[in-house]
């Protein structure tokens, strides 16, 4: 493995203002280290690969073009910074992306004021980059805003919400659609058809065609049809007018792997006079890495790898993930039940619906990055009799949070949610941590809101959400592989709000939702081993709850702890809320809840976030001892 | 008041079967008998009215073209649908529109099966109705769907999320865009202008252009430059590129209001092998009541008026609304405070943003139906110093919440909601309703939420937030005018996270969040006349929570009931969240939890709505006696 790889270029290149200070014909040299510094830091850490190297030169354009950090450069998504970090004062600690302490794998403000706008969801970089440029405006500051997204980002909806308002910056914002024709699957949907058509019908635009068609076009604006006929018939036109038509100048498509192309382009939109221009620039992910060129997914997000041979590292031998267990019991179902489709968004391998595509495509639906679009047409097929599953992770379900709302609780439509990714995830880090799901779900009337203990719990779940036609129901479950238990062979119907026990004690009973239940047991052992005895149930429903197996616990036991993985809201307050409602709590009560902290967590392995967290075994039975030890009389002190 | 209007042909349609056996040149009376009919029904009962009179043309010739409700009609929003429901056996309860017990003032599943798809959120009709026509095609069963949106609803990104995903419908999709140019208020952005252009740039299609280029259009698709040079030349077209590029066929513009084109039009679209197909139909709102065609709104929400003049009934004059005193109070501090603005989603008087603009032009946004690119605009206003306030109603700011999470609280940027429409709202029912905020944000690190008990209390808060810099900060506030306090002079920065004594006693503590705070005091005061002496205390804070103050209460009387505007997960679990942690629930504790109900509750007077809720001063009252009453030995008996 080639840890370092000879940049002396890139050796002499801090901070953009020592790009700056390069020759133009220097910076294909600069480029080419750059990208053999992220190949061989990737190789070293893993993370997002493919993306980073097919923005090794728009990275190096436009930070020797903009006056960066004044202007604004706003990374869509944010898992293509790797070069960007490299160029901005990071490189020293790039070997430590996504580990926990590291830098983060995507823009963070709180790392560089090269990143004025964090990201790791999709689509947010020109809502974010307009603000940048209204404020400039209204402050009378110079500063320009550059927002950087892909095609696939362009296909949500938010992405939309912003080109439609953009005309209010004016030239200070400029829109740069790096177009891949890739997003993490193949994209689809009518704008990528669009964009394909644009670029399949036209040479990239020279430097000659360019200059010529970029001082017609920022001279005046087309708006009648006469003049639109005009355009067409001169044939120097080859697409654009989608973006024209929301407000855009729009320039491409171009060669965004050509310095030279690149360099002037950028150099005559940071001096036009009008705006805002949207500039279309073709990439290809994985560019320069040969392995990742070959791959089917551009190695978008890799393993630790060996350089020359891209051989990535093995994941070791474990239980399945999740996402499979989800995908190949959802198509089995699917074999005798043709009632049942799935949809993702953008997401079939994440999800696991590919698994389920393969066996039924025609009930496969990838909607593109379009969460809401996702919930409300699982919502229309809900209602028309079909048993829609919309998998979606934890993180990304808040895109749809109306939608879940508003078209399917409040209609009681029968929609299923398999919410991947729930809990702390690793090295993705906060932003796409799944914290918040069972309180702004279990919140909501008619809504049945599951977690799974273990991926035998899961294919039982997947299964109860299929039989479920009375009104939504969601099942969560984590990131990376089970936990080794046998799959069963035939999967049951769960009694809904059914939680089951066990591991029965009689002084101790820790209630948990969710696959904390490994961490329960072990507890539970070291209770035992202290002489307090304990219980442990798996509550199964945070929605509606076992109110009589919560009821029994609370009144058997001297310590009652729940545990979960997510935030205040969740199972501990609908426990405490329904122990209070029944007066339960009057008399005295060791209840205590056990839940996600009150932050948003960095990166880290996924075993030390929940240590930094304080859900695991060693924290349950540091509560129960507290608790035990705990003064009851504490509030009648304070009363007398 | 005309309360019923003479309709002998619209007598005889109780159904669309009804409607379909009349003959094509009825169609006209029998629209002008539902338009009269329409106009004499809100006048009764006031409601929605402009966007109702523009699509009465538009709603006879579907019903008569189409076979509803085979094939399903979805109308986007829903406040359009009062002659829909009148045409679909709704007539005889067309006078309790909007009235506890009565016609919901939108469509809803429950009511008809001529409403497959509930609305009275924006722009969801085409992800509902591509889940109708695929469900169709996958079953193979006929049946088409129609979805009926507004010009002003295509400015949000999930109608365009959906037009991307629409080939999947092919010829079962059809999408009639209602271009009346105006949503609530005057249309904004790019889409609007694009629109407006098409419109102004052609005369209206009549019959026979339109049979030829309907023929022409639905024969092949056109997608290389030349051919789109042909027919742009050729000037035929006026526009539409932008849908067809996103997979559509357009058809388009024609007159909304002559039967004489609707109808065969429709019949064509019907008919057509090939699809998704947009019509792009011009209404005017308001269209045929000379008051509501004069008015700057065309009677978009009406109270109660007189047919024949159009004056409405006047609110009895009372207390400011909560709206103006928050765009005033805002108004008045950026005269001195030149980084606060303000951003609407298309609802400048609703949200008082309007008395804002007046003022500050510059720094007054709103961004069209768009609460996702609002929100994460103001994160980059933000992130650029700006001091922003997103100005948006409760239930819509759930349509945000992906950005509110991961653009604002993990950043922790300080952007300020002013969350308007916090709890029961009233005649707008379930779907308005804002039940959820204080759940969904509380859970957030980093989030500071307040609600003000009255209008005094929001100039406070607004102040508050407006000085908080170090990161988001919401206010809640109620759906209508305000107690009748005086207001202010000189507003006031209130200490984050601490709460205020209302009222001082000893026995029972009544823990208040928001307006049910004149409830509490009532209540108050009926139990001091038991002999139960009671404080009163205004926590203001729902995160973060004033626990010395909590403690106190907690400590020092008997029974404590907390009360919010909120579903569960709000402040009742936050206080017993945190009544746990610290052990204060060991030793007993009386402690309730008073909340909205698990149930989406219908429309109703608000203060009916929260008798339903069990939230009025006499379900305090009651809660507080049953816990004094409650045997204390509950789980200690259970446990024996």
């Amino acid at each position: 493995m080639s840890d370092s790889p000879s940049t002396p270029l890139l050796d002499t290149v801090a901070t953009p203002v020592d790009l700056r200070r390069l020759k133009p014909e220097q910076l294909r040299q600069l480029a080419d280290e750059l990208r053999a510094e992220v190949i061989a830091a990737v190789g070293v850490t893993g993370g997002h690969l493919g993306s980073g190297l097919g923005v090794v030169e728009l990275t190096t354009a436009i930070h020797y073009v903009f006056d960066t950090p004044r202007d604004r450069l706003v990374w869509d998504v944010g898992h293509q910074c790797y070069p960007h970090k490299i160029l901005t004062g990071r490189r020293d600690r790039i070997r430590t992306l996504r580990m926990g302490g590291g830098l983060s794998g995507f823009t963070k403000r709180s790392e560089s004021e090269y990143d004025p706008f964090g990201a790791a969801h999709s689509s947010t970089s020109i809502s974010a980059a307009l603000g940048f440029a209204v404020a400039n405006k209204l402050a009378g500051t110079p500063g320009k805003a550059i927002a950087v997204i892909g095609d696939g980002a362009m296909s949500a909806g938010m992405a939309y919400e912003a080109m439609n308002n953009a005309e209010a910056a004016g030239n200070r914002l400029i829109v740069i659609l790096n177009d891949n024709d890739m997003s993490i699957a193949p994209p689809v949907g009518g704008l990528s058809a669009y964009l394909a058509r644009m670029v399949s019908s036209s040479e990239y635009l020279g430097l000659r065609s360019f200059a010529k068609k970029i001082t017609r076009r920022l001279s005046r604006r087309v708006h009648n049809a006469a003049e639109k006929a005009e355009e067409f018939t001169r044939g120097w036109v080859t697409g654009g007018t989608l973006f024209e038509e929301l407000g855009f100048y729009y320039v491409g498509p171009i060669d965004g792997h050509n310095l030279d192309h690149l360099i002037p382009v950028l150099e005559n939109v940071r001096d036009s006079e009008q705006g805002p221009i949207l500039v279309h620039v073709v990439t290809k992910k994985g560019k320069g890495y040969a392995p990742a060129e070959a791959s089917a997914d551009k190695y978008h997000g890799v393993q630790k790898f060996d350089v020359i041979t891209g051989a990535q590292a093995k994941a070791p031998p474990g239980p399945p993930a999740y996402q499979n267990v989800f995908g190949e019991t959802l198509a089995k179902l699917a074999e005798t039940d043709d009632r049942i489709c799935a949809i993702t968004a953008a997401m079939p391998s994440g999800t696991g619906v590919d698994k389920f595509a393969k066996a039924h495509p025609d009930r496969a639906f990838d909607v593109g990055i379009a969460e809401q679009h996702a919930v409300t047409f699982a919502a229309g097929l809900a209602a028309q009799g079909m048993r829609p599953f919309c998998a979606i992770y934890s993180t990304f379900l808040q895109r749809a949070y109306d939608q879940v709302v508003h078209d399917v609780a409040i209609q009681n439509l029968p929609v299923r949610f398999a919410i991947d990714r729930a809990g702390l995830v690793g090295a993705d880090g906060a932003t796409h941590a799944g914290s918040f799901d069972v309180t702004y779900l279990a919140t909501l009337p008619n809504f049945v809101v599951m977690a799974a203990a273990d991926e035998a719990e899961l294919v039982h779940m997947v299964k109860t959400c299929a039989e479920h036609d009375a009104g939504p129901i969601a099942v969560r479950y984590p990131r990376g592989n089970g936990v080794g238990v046998p799959l069963p062979e035939v999967p049951q119907v769960l009694e809904i709000g059914k939680g089951r026990v066990v591991r029965e004690g009689h002084k101790v009973a820790i209630l948990s939702l969710g696959t904390r239940l490994g961490e329960a047991l072990k507890a539970a052992d070291a209770l035992d081993a202290r002489g307090l005895s304990t219980t442990v149930a798996d509550l199964r429903f945070a929605k509606p709850l076992d109110e009589a197996l919560i009821r029994r616990l609370l009144a058997t036991h001297e310590v009652c702890v729940t545990i979960e993985e997510g935030a205040i809201g969740g199972l501990g307050a609908h426990v405490l809320t329904y122990a209070s409602d029944e007066g339960l709590i009057d008399a005295g009560l060791k209840l205590r809840t056990m839940r996600l902290p009150d932050t948003f967590q960095d990166q880290d392995k996924p075993e030390l976030q929940y240590d930094e967290a304080g859900l695991n075994a060693q924290h349950i039975v540091d509560t129960v001892l507290k608790a035990l030890r705990h003064n009851s009389g504490g509030v009648v002190e304070a009363r007398a």
